[in-house]
């Protein structure tokens, strides 16, 4: 039994949780790889692997049972918990994503808001005032922070996520257009607003290229 | 030889081309499916499949050129083109990707910023001034408008997307957190900030419930 599904799965769970949750509110109750695999534009061969990976899910020709599917990857993916989170950096887009409706709904709590601009410092947005990030340390450690969300501007986002991780948190969802480096035991996602438009961009002008693209060989 | 890649496809090119892109930068100029895919975390194998499908990228034996992948990769990914974008609801969100750095670099060029909200028409951001989204049909097609973001309430969503197809945008990049409904012919990327939470959260709990985990059985 392996200690953990690589990153590609964890993504095509998160799918899948987004599917059953939408199948819940539809009051569907029972459903099927071939289902999901409609929905979800992933094969129903890869949707029974990655769902057998973590143990068994149905009965082999009566399908899955939606609650028990979404309660099952709600707590793999570790949605039963409740998460402390602080945002870093309390521009525009910090300050937009405290209106965020969602957040609550899967345990993730805004606990501190951090800047090091004297003008922000002391506002409330959501019911918490900002901090300074001189005292990050400091506010982590009071608040029981495990997530930070850092939405500074790109030169800054390195160094931020330098103190992040000198505060003891070891997973940061990172806004800014940066790759940012951090040591092995510290996990980071990225929010990259360019790789939709990317992908849209295939959408408009991709078809003709690729029509006109030569042998397949490989190198 | 197929019309378009699935989407998978198009997904690993986009993190190819930030990889190669990162290289560029680097000064390094020939690289290989095995450096790339320790770079990626996706296997050499999956590589060397992907870019044969659009054609042949080097030469056995002696690697990639990483400027003939990275422009053959934007060619690809139609990013050698110039896109005018729009974005509705400038609210918070609206204005922070106003400010946000690389779009330019990439060919998206935000052309026109709409909003409902009188207290907000006729305000200006990056250059460009807010118009009433009332007059959506006649802005896009003034202004050449090729995409769409999306950044109004979850309630607003629906109706805003259905506003822009009847304007005739066919690429939306949506960023409430609600799944939009639209005719087949135009194409969906949402921006989910609880994706990456949720990535986040199953780094931090997810371990003990694999170990917890039991058999393997498809269904």
């Amino acid at each position: 039994m392996p200690d953990a599904a690589p990153p590609a799965t964890v993504s095509r769970l998160i799918t899948y949780l987004r599917t059953v949750s939408d199948l819940l509110e539809q009051g569907v109750s029972n459903t099927s790889s071939e289902a999901l695999a409609g929905a979800t534009h992933i094969s129903a061969f890869q949707i029974r692997k990655d769902l057998a990976y973590f143990g068994t899910f149905g009965t082999r020709g009566s399908g899955y049972d939606v609650q028990v599917v979404h309660d099952r990857l709600r707590e793999i993916l570790g949605l039963t918990a409740v998460y402390n989170v602080a945002i870093i950096g309390m521009g525009r887009l910090g300050q937009a994503i405290t209106d965020y409706p969602t957040f609550g709904e899967y345990g993730f709590r805004i606990r501190a808001l951090l800047d090091h601009d004297p003008a922000r410092i002391g506002q409330a947005f959501a019911d918490v005032t900002v901090s300074d990030s001189a005292d990050m340390a400091r506010v982590f450690r009071e608040r029981d922070i495990e997530m930070a969300l850092i939405t500074v501007p790109v030169h800054a986002a390195q160094a931020v996520a330098d103190q992040v991780v000198a505060s003891g948190v070891t997973a940061i969802l990172n806004f800014a257009p940066a790759v940012l480096s951090v040591p092995p035991d510290v996990a980071v996602e990225s929010v990259d607003f360019l790789a939709g438009l990317k992908r849209l961009s295939y959408h408009l002008r991709g078809l003709p290229v690729l029509r006109a693209s030569g042998r397949q060989q490989p190198v």
